[in-house]
């Protein structure tokens, strides 16, 4: 089956029927999250791992370190509005900003598959660099492996991150409070529909390119107007969705959440509809969801709303303690539904 | 090609000919040399990089941090005396040490292949955990991709790795001087061959089993019992010689080896006669090599000896200000020959 060709995948096997890897195991679903919890975290318990954030904080001499990984496997490696190694910088740089850090080194880790152009690989490289000039970080270290054709796709890369925490600041989906307003920084959507549309050779009235963006500067403006913030997740695989419903089940927290709340650009709307993808599922790739205390909430949406990356950023939702795991949304039309995940992929390899 | 049917490839083109991605780019060779110094160094220019250790030792907050990044593509991902996850750990933690570093903290990314059975995946992440246990890391943060049929190779790993180098320690190839003492910590090339062999079905008369092994006790006794140690490596690719003929041509300084030195179990040395290889130039992954004053290079080797990943250490060759660049090599038979490394590939996806 070729992702190229098939892009939505029904998964209805029950990870307890399958003894094999799916691709709705890396789609940041429910198989994703079974996968984790069934055979990752058991094997590697300990609290960093545990709070399952986008970072790990560590203390090292006495200093708040973030140590976050994400491997790339997208494809297609160039699509409009980035590629992959544009996105290998950013989405790193992101999941440390989403703790709180302030982001100074990456390593980087090419995976390169036998016959991969050399004139590809300048470009990649290229993007890499302007990305991690644009978001202020050294690439320190780095690693190269080749595998034989047929044995990878074209290019994989790994980057994985170092940042400084300040003493004061304390970020993790642990701390998020019924009451807590729910923030997102802009219109969704932007970075899936940009992939599947290249990837399918889709055209839609308005060019729709990748949002991927480093956040680490919108995210220290929140953190500076709005101190008591509870947590900050960048919505990537499995959408604002995923974010909002694995901090709600895994916190027994619910969440009300305000669809005609969510800024979604009409082009990505449309192509959603023709597509028949829920915006909410589609990943993001410079976009940021906070968790705010409700004395904070309005600082914090008025940081993001004057910084260049978050002038559309919207309140769209609360955290409650009625219908605890659950998120409820509110639909444009006025009626309730329960947003849940699905159970595996509906966008294989988005990031 | 597979590499699983043909060992050896021959490799003639040179860089400037080819406008492809090679096999023996990932060689640990001349080419993986050229395409960093071609490609990846002009886009990443900072000084951490440009020591081209295995590790970046970094200033945070006063602490000097190394950090270090490695992909395991190795195949067949079971091998005997080991596997990818305890290659992955264990590789991972002997480039922070060979650094001076005390290895603390793992990341861990997975790119797997749909249809991985998950009983092997769970078998490579029980041994990844032994492993992390055995060193003393934890593994903090993590990743998990899924790429489609036949855009992988059931599974790859990387690992990133974050320790502590103590206040008095530095450690890197740029301080290797003449009159330096060249140790090898044991016996080479069973990795390799025990890689090749089970890649191959060939059978020896003695087993042929990996040497991977955590080395961080190891190279924190040798440093000490000579803590004006120069510089450690562990010679993964490439070999030993691959490790002393990248240091004498980037530093422009000599290098003597004595071959009848080196120790190799008979086994190997059997099986490299069959298959053509030069135990120098096949892969370890439970040895280091030191550059050691002459000073303290007796009370080093005995550090190594003293310990149980070390009691076959020797010395093995001397730094020296003649034939600045070059590697001299005297043979078990009395000659001379200039040790050079291979210009592609001899063993593909060893690690």
């Amino acid at each position: 089956m070729s992702d190229e060709r098939i892009p939505f995948v029904d998964c209805p096997i029950p990870i307890a029927d399958t003894d094999q890897i799916l691709l709705g195991h890396g789609s940041g679903g429910k198989l994703t999250a079974r996968l984790i919890e069934e055979i990752l975290l058991p094997a590697f318990r300990n609290p960093a791992l545990e709070a399952l954030d986008d970072q790990a904080i560590l203390s090292v001499n006495g200093s708040r370190i973030a140590f976050t990984t994400d491997s790339y496997v997208v494809t297609p490696i160039f699509f409009p509005g980035g590629d992959i190694g544009e996105l290998a910088v950013n989405g790193t740089v992101n999941d440390l900003a989403m703790g709180g850090a302030r982001p100074l080194f990456l390593s980087l880790a090419f995976i390169l598959e036998e016959g991969f152009p050399l004139s590809d690989l300048r470009r990649v490289v290229e993007s890499t660099r302007a990305a991690a000039a644009r978001a202020g970080v050294q690439i320190v270290t780095g690693d190269t492996k080749v595998v034989n054709r047929g044995k990878g796709d074209q290019v994989f890369i790994n980057t994985s991150g170092l940042g400084i925490v300040a003493a004061g600041t304390k970020l993790s989906s642990l701390f998020v409070q019924p009451g807590d307003a729910v923030l997102l920084s802009g219109p969704i959507g932007d970075h899936g529909v940009a992939i599947l549309s290249k990837r399918e050779g889709l055209e839609f009235e308005g060019e729709v390119r990748s949002d991927t963006a480093p956040l680490h500067e919108l995210a220290a403006a929140v953190l500076a107007a709005a101190p008591g913030t509870h947590a900050m997740r960048d919505p990537t695989r499995g959408g604002v969705a995923a974010t909002v419903v694995e901090i709600a089940s895994r916190r027994g927290l619910g969440i009300d959440l305000d669809e005609r709340a969510v800024p979604v650009r009409d082009v990505v709307r449309g192509a959603c509809e023709i597509l028949g993808l829920d915006p909410l599922l589609v990943a993001n790739e410079g976009k940021l969801v906070a968790f705010v205390p409700e004395r904070e909430s309005a600082a914090a949406l008025e940081a993001m709303q004057n910084h260049p990356l978050g002038t559309e950023a919207a309140r769209i939702g609360r955290v409650t303690s009625e219908h605890p795991g659950i998120v409820v949304a509110r639909t444009p039309i006025g009626g309730k539904r329960i947003l849940d995940l699905p159970f595996g992929e509906s966008l294989p390899r988005i990031c």
